[in-house]
C-alpha cells in the first residue's frame, strides 16, 4: 500500500499531466474504471495500475488525477500509434482542443474502419482530456500521425465555405475525411474541392462535423438510402 | 469604473454560477466577447454588460468568471424559454451533462428549425458550461421544456439497442427526435419504436448521436440522396 506522495508511481502519474513528460516517457495515464476496463478489453498491458484502497491511499491517488474527479483507479500505458489507412479514416488539421480530438477518435471508432490521423498543430491525443473524451476508443483504435502530403487514399475535405454539399460528394474508398479547426480551417489545396454540411446556421463544431461526415460517408459506402 | 468586489453587479455574476440563484433571479451570465456578440446579434437586450478596463478592473471581472478563462467581458441576461414546435426538433431525457446540452442546442440551431426541448433530469441550459458549449445558439434558439406527454408531433427515438436503423425510419414532420443519456437511456414507451445509428462499435455520445440524427432527418425531409 502506497502511503507517501513521494512514491515513484505517483510521481510518474503527476508528470504525465504535461505533454513534455508524456513524450519523454512515451507513456500516458487513463483515469477511471471505464477507461482502465476499455484498455484491458482492447488487450493493452498496463505499465502499472493503481487502485484506491488496494494499492494506494485514496486521497493520494485523488491528488494526482488531472480531471478533478478524484479517480479511484489510474492506469499508465505506453503510447501507441497506428499507421494511416482503412477504407474510411479522418485527418485533422490544427484541431487544438483535446476534447474535440478525443471525441473524434470516439466517433471514428464508431463509424469508420481507419484511425484518426493527426496533422500539424493538433492536440496531444494522450492528454488527460483527450483520453477521457475518447471514452476508451483510443485503446480500440489508436490515432495515427501524418502530414497532408503523406496521407494515402482519396481526400474529402469538409469546409463551411465550400460550394458543394456533402450529399453531392463522391465516396470512393479508401477515403480520408479532412477537417480543420473551426477558425483556422484547412490548407488551401484542400479547400479547393471541399464540401460543406448543409446547415441552416453556421454553427457546427469540428467534432459534430466529423461525426456527420463519417456517418454520411459510411452510409454511402454501404450503399444505403 | 468598478473597483470593489462588493459591487452589486459583480455579486450578481457570482451568484449566477449556481442553479438555485439562476432560477431565483431568472437570469444567467454569458462570458466572453463571442457570446455577448451572439446575444446582441440575436436581439437580446442585456440586463447589464461589464467590460474589463472600461467598466470594471480586469482582475475583479476575471475573479467572478465561472470558466477559469478570465473573461474580459460578461453579459447578464434574462432567461428565455421557447415553446416546443417546428418541423424538426429534439427532446432530451436525463441528459445531465451541461456540455452535451449546450452542444445539442448548437447542433439543433445548425440543422433543425425547432428548439431543443428539455425533459426531466436535464442539465440547466443556462449554466455557464452549457451556455459556453452552445456557442451563442442559445440566444438564436432558446431551449424549451416539456415532459414527454406534452410533446407535440411525431416522435422518433434514437437508442443504441433498437432493432431498426436510422436509415429505415420515417421522417414525417413535425418530427421530434428523442434522445436519452448514454447510461440511463429513454423511457420504455420510446425504446419500443426506436431506431439506432448504424455503428461498428457502440461508442457515440448523446451529442454526436443528436448531430447525426438531426442531419439525417433534415436530409430526408428535404428529399436529398
Amino acid at each position: 500500500m502506497i502511503r507517501s506522495a513521494d512514491n515513484d508511481k505517483l510521481k510518474t502519474i503527476r508528470k504525465l499531466a504535461t505533454k513534455s513528460w508524456r513524450e519523454k516517457l512515451g507513456l500516458f495515464a487513463a483515469e477511471g474504471e471505464d477507461l482502465v476496463t476499455a484498455a484491458q478489453e482492447a488487450g493493452w498491458e498496463p505499465r502499472f495500475v493503481l487502485r484506491a484502497g488496494a494499492d494506494v491511499e485514496p486521497e493520494l491517488l485523488a491528488g494526482v488525477g488531472s480531471l478533478g474527479s478524484g479517480a479511484r483507479v489510474v492506469g499508465v500505458y505506453e503510447q501507441r500509434w497506428s499507421a494511416p489507412g482503412g477504407d474510411l479514416s479522418v485527418w485533422l488539421h490544427q484541431v487544438e482542443d483535446p476534447g474535440n480530438v478525443g471525441t473524434i477518435i470516439r466517433a471514428a471508432h464508431a463509424l469508420a474502419d481507419g484511425p484518426v490521423v493527426l496533422g500539424p498543430g493538433c492536440a496531444d491525443p494522450f492528454s488527460p482530456k483527450a483520453v477521457r473524451a475518447s471514452m476508451g476508443s483510443l485503446f480500440a483504435r489508436p490515432p495515427a500521425r501524418a502530414p497532408l502530403a503523406e496521407l494515402p487514399g482519396n481526400r474529402l475535405a469538409l469546409s463551411a465555405h465550400a460550394g458543394r454539399t456533402l450529399a453531392q460528394a463522391g465516396f470512393d474508398p479508401p477515403l480520408v475525411l479532412c477537417l480543420g479547426a473551426e477558425r483556422a480551417g484547412l490548407p488551401a489545396e484542400l479547400e479547393h474541392d471541399a464540401v460543406r454540411i448543409d446547415v441552416r446556421a453556421e454553427s457546427l463544431n469540428v467534432a459534430m462535423a466529423a461525426s456527420i461526415g463519417l456517418y454520411e460517408a459510411a452510409r454511402r459506402m454501404r450503399g444505403d438510402g
